[in-house]
């Protein structure tokens, strides 16, 4: 994701321009339209001069607003799926400093096995979302996995099911040992279901675009009306129909290509959100929350900056 | 569901689009208005040849306007159902997981038996709903059915409430033989009380299509429209109104279908949720949290693909 | 409400026209506008025969997209109550499941006779919120009443509370004779809050319709717009004003009318819900969810359809 | 408010307009620019009467779109934050319903002390709250106030807070003498924490009016519009440009003003909610559900009368 | 943040005009395409004085509605962020006083200390969150911070978090001492979770501007249509143009940059929230309802004063 700061300056965000990949789809696409457009005027200007077809501009106009109020539809669609991706990770930070908080302040105090232990699975819970949400779970992005760690997430089909329950498991042991009371466990049951909750609708963010005929029906639409507009306008705009189809189709296809972009937002895009910097945070955070040891702590980040860069 | 991915290949999808029955009723309707426009043209060339009408024009062109503002209502409308349906069934996802992995921590250890009968009483609650919302439910879909099971089942209307009280049933007297704690029942609750609250939702969803005089509204306006639009364009058009008509026809009834077709999202149709696959899923995901035995999980596995497919 | 299957016929939607009231109305209403029309091109043919006012026209045309954006701000807020409605009566459904549900598991096995007290007050519940909704309570569609209950509800001016406390009060009476346990308490504790939430906001849609200057607004906006938009287009379109200006104010008296019709879901006219038939279909769920033996649910049944239609 | 019932007579509500603050001002401001064009137009005749400039007309229209746009986002930020009043006041019946019940249910059954006690003290914290989201509360509004309530009221910024904290000690002073069980305070927890976030919610609705800019971005935006359209429609239309001035600005207008009075629905203009009356039928409600004394009620119901209206 | 009352003055609101910072801004681009435009008509004047391009006028009028259509999607996701930013502060409010009410009800009535330790920390928490929301924790902005508290906090990266848990280890130590009972812990555990969930809900907001691709698509097209716009407009418009073209800059400059300036509103501009006076009502709420007193409050009132502004 390009960080950059709203409401700065007008000229220095446009030129960011070249770095977001939509942005060089679309630039190619309008550029294509020029020539396009171009072509048509001269065959135009030699073959039928004399035509006039006004009426023709004021239907296409009008096609235009329809298909514009359907690309509103395309975008919001897909903003809210990259909203809503946003929103879940910011979920998951609450949720994974929360759970820390409630764990450090009700867990026996002089245990600091246990606190490393939570550390390391909330930490490895986030890290292991990050790449569940691309191509699957590489254990290479874990941190402190040991030998029987290892043997064991390798074995299952969704890593971050069996944090979740080795989590679980830790919280309920103490219980049983009446090492914490019934209500921390009452008041702990919520965060710890908000864990599978927050992979659980990414997932379904991830694995469900704009429905099929919808995608179809937008790219048929605006490849036809591209594709006769030169004709509507040359004859009577002359060379000022180049800026305005290329206009035009900068708007609809670059409306249409942003919204296929954002509508995945877990990828590596420019857009897309930086959800592995946001799993680092989250290891900050729930590492300073537990108070660890200084060696503790080193340890953890040193594995930090191996592993997750 | 066609599953396609977003953002690769502009005319990639656009080839997939014969495969769409929707589509393919959106274009023979727009066939026909093309065919329609031509009579009418001829009819007018051939009749009324000196008429002009340029105003008429633009008042279709208003009409037009209003008519797409309604379809985005529409479009919104269904696409809300659609993406309320899949919510609901990634919340049944969410929820089987959750409800897995606290069954799986908080039962004693040894205890096999009770994790498989809760791992085939998960998978069968949403098979039984994947039928339940198309035509009611087919016990042959559901997995490791006894004979009693089977008697039981028959005799009530709505199986999936019968299934969550056995799941219930079980985890409540796990309780009264105190073999799980207060605080397990407490967090168990609300994880349960989802089930019902899902399918109930799908239910909503599938019987509740948009009111029935929006329904008529909208086909009484795209008819009369469609109708009535090649008198106002052919007489100032001449040819050009044939792709124009065309144009119009191809936004408006296809916004419509598309809206009717994925407004009941748990059919079988290309736009359809694939509910059948995300059981399967459920089904997969339980039995690996419950970490059931190799040879219980193979037993369940043939049954998943013999039967369920 | 007109049961009709989406996504099936499209001219089959079409003849149910003549059932809806509210299409009625639309129908007359654009009949007037028709004969206004044709009178206001008579007038003008015969008096005024060469005045041109194309300017207007496009003054009237840029008036109608204003209004059809109203129109839309109307339509969806009265939509989202219906909607809304139809929602709260399927959180009612759900509830009353779960109720259902959480009750028949933690109440001792043998106690028939609570079953069967709470099955009727889950029943009676939902009948009577369905006349609530409409003119206040009737007594006559409560089932299994005893002579006390009707003199008990008699007294109440809201008969849902009373029937909600009595609901409550058996549960916790089993709470205090250590029939049921604390968790048990704890868990259907939501599920009970969840009938009066459902109530009041049924009540809340009911009584708040849009406010009032908005309704008055789009009333005395679309009126004049109609007695204006004749002169503005007669002068040029003649005879072809006539079906311009009915297709207009079937879009725009068609809206607001539909608007107002859905605004109040809970009547009898055929858009409102079936509030009736879901009344009879909790009642069936519950008592099927309680297992009542046969001879029981016969005589519910009976008393079902003697007096619930 | 204005009381009415929608769906019911087209032109009976029309005629209540003059009743609406709101509407005599929109009315007075539609007059002015009736006037004002006239005066443009008399000019425009007598000094240039050659001049056309049919383009600017478009220009207009055009302008007049993307006001009607911003008008769009104008009223449903407004009608969000009227409806979200509604909901809360909603919220509020629903949950001073719910803890009526819950409380009479586990409190002890002979104690009808602090029976009354609550349900004067529930109906003080929605009196209070009513000239709370006023002028600030004024105790002569709330009932049944003693010495040294007044005297303790007095003394505090925020009395519904302190309301708040009376219901909830009396309630935890039962769980600590042991009249109600554990997971009676847990149930009744939700509950109580509900009014605090209502009156909240309510607050926060009427602090916040829509961000300074945009009040200020519509203002300058409309009034530039409406003293600039003539000018333009003027030299064309000549007379018909005073009723097509009158209707853009009657639309323009009144959404601007429309929308700036709902935005604090607590008030006492004739769209604003009818806190009052709300906070008689929530005392009236709590009275009956606590099924308190023929004399106690009766008390209470002529403090009702005196006080509140 | 401007304090104004809506409905109040049409005037009277557009005098502040020049105090916004926005607003400057606008206006000075709004100029500068004055100024432009009049240089474009003047060339057009002396250089080509024959041409009429009547139909690229319309076409930039289409343009324009496109645009507008974007620009209301780009107003309606940042006024979401402002109008969200603004709800997770009313629940901050909402919240607190929730926790100060629940703590002066279950904690021991004569402990003085503990409601003054809690109720600082309350205070502090929203304190630092003001700052932290802008750029990073100041710890003099925080009262009644004792040398090892400076010490403590100033070692934290995330202060908030460290407040977090202190408060809940309070309540927790005092649940462990049996002063407490378990439901006041288990009903106090949500109103808990909510603190960090509203300041990672806030540091999301600031956090995430609209996508990148969408402000440098915006920004892109609104500069080239303005820079084309005189163009198109000054040939047949001729000192009209300028007038129109500042009229249609305003609009979409204005809409676009104030877009941005709400999309962070924890910032000092004058739309932003007014979070410094929030924090200090926070802290006024809490010390009343712990009802502390007369010296403490004073104290902690000097305080206030002293420090926060």
């Amino acid at each position: 994701m390009i960080i950059y700061k709203a409401n700065d300056n007008w000229f220095g965000d446009i030129k960011h321009l070249a770095k977001s990949w939509t942005m060089v789809r679309v630039m190619r696409t309008v550029l294509f339209f020029g020539v396009y457009t171009t072509i048509v005027w001269l065959l135009h200007l030699n073959f039928f001069p004399e035509k006039d077809q006004s009426v023709i501009n004021s239907a296409f106009s009008f096609l235009g607003v329809v298909l514009s109020i359907l690309l509103v539809f395309r975008t919001n669609s897909a903003y809210d799926r990259w909203w809503e991706g946003r929103k879940q990770w910011g979920a998951l930070i609450n949720n994974t400093r929360n759970l820390a908080v409630y764990a450090h302040t009700i867990l026996p105090k002089e245990d600091k096995g246990i606190r490393f232990y939570l550390a390391v699975r909330i930490s490895n819970f986030c890290h292991a979302m990050v790449e569940h949400l691309r191509q699957g779970t590489d254990l290479d992005q874990l941190i402190h996995l040991t030998e029987s760690d290892h043997k064991k997430y390798g074995k299952r089909a969704h890593v971050p099911n069996a944090i979740t329950h080795e989590i679980y498991e830790t919280i309920v042991h103490q219980h049983r040992e009446k090492l914490i009371t019934d209500p921390d466990l009452i008041n702990y049951g919520p965060l710890h279901k908000s864990l599978l909750d927050i992979i659980g609708a990414c997932e379904r963010i991830k694995k469900t675009p704009i429905p099929f005929s919808y995608a179809v029906f937008m790219k048929v639409f605006i490849s036809t009306y591209g594709l006769l507009l030169p004709f509507a306008l040359a004859p009577q705009m002359a060379f000022w129909s180049i800026p305005v189809v290329m206009l035009v189709m900068f708007a609809f296809v670059g409306i249409e290509l942003m919204g296929e972009e954002i509508e995945d937002p877990f990828g590596l895009d420019c857009n897309n959100l930086p959800t592995g910097d946001m799993a680092n945070t989250i290891q900050n955070n729930v590492f300073e929350i537990f108070e660890l040891d200084e060696e503790v702590v080193k340890n953890a980040e040193r594995k930090l900056y191996d592993k997750v860069f």
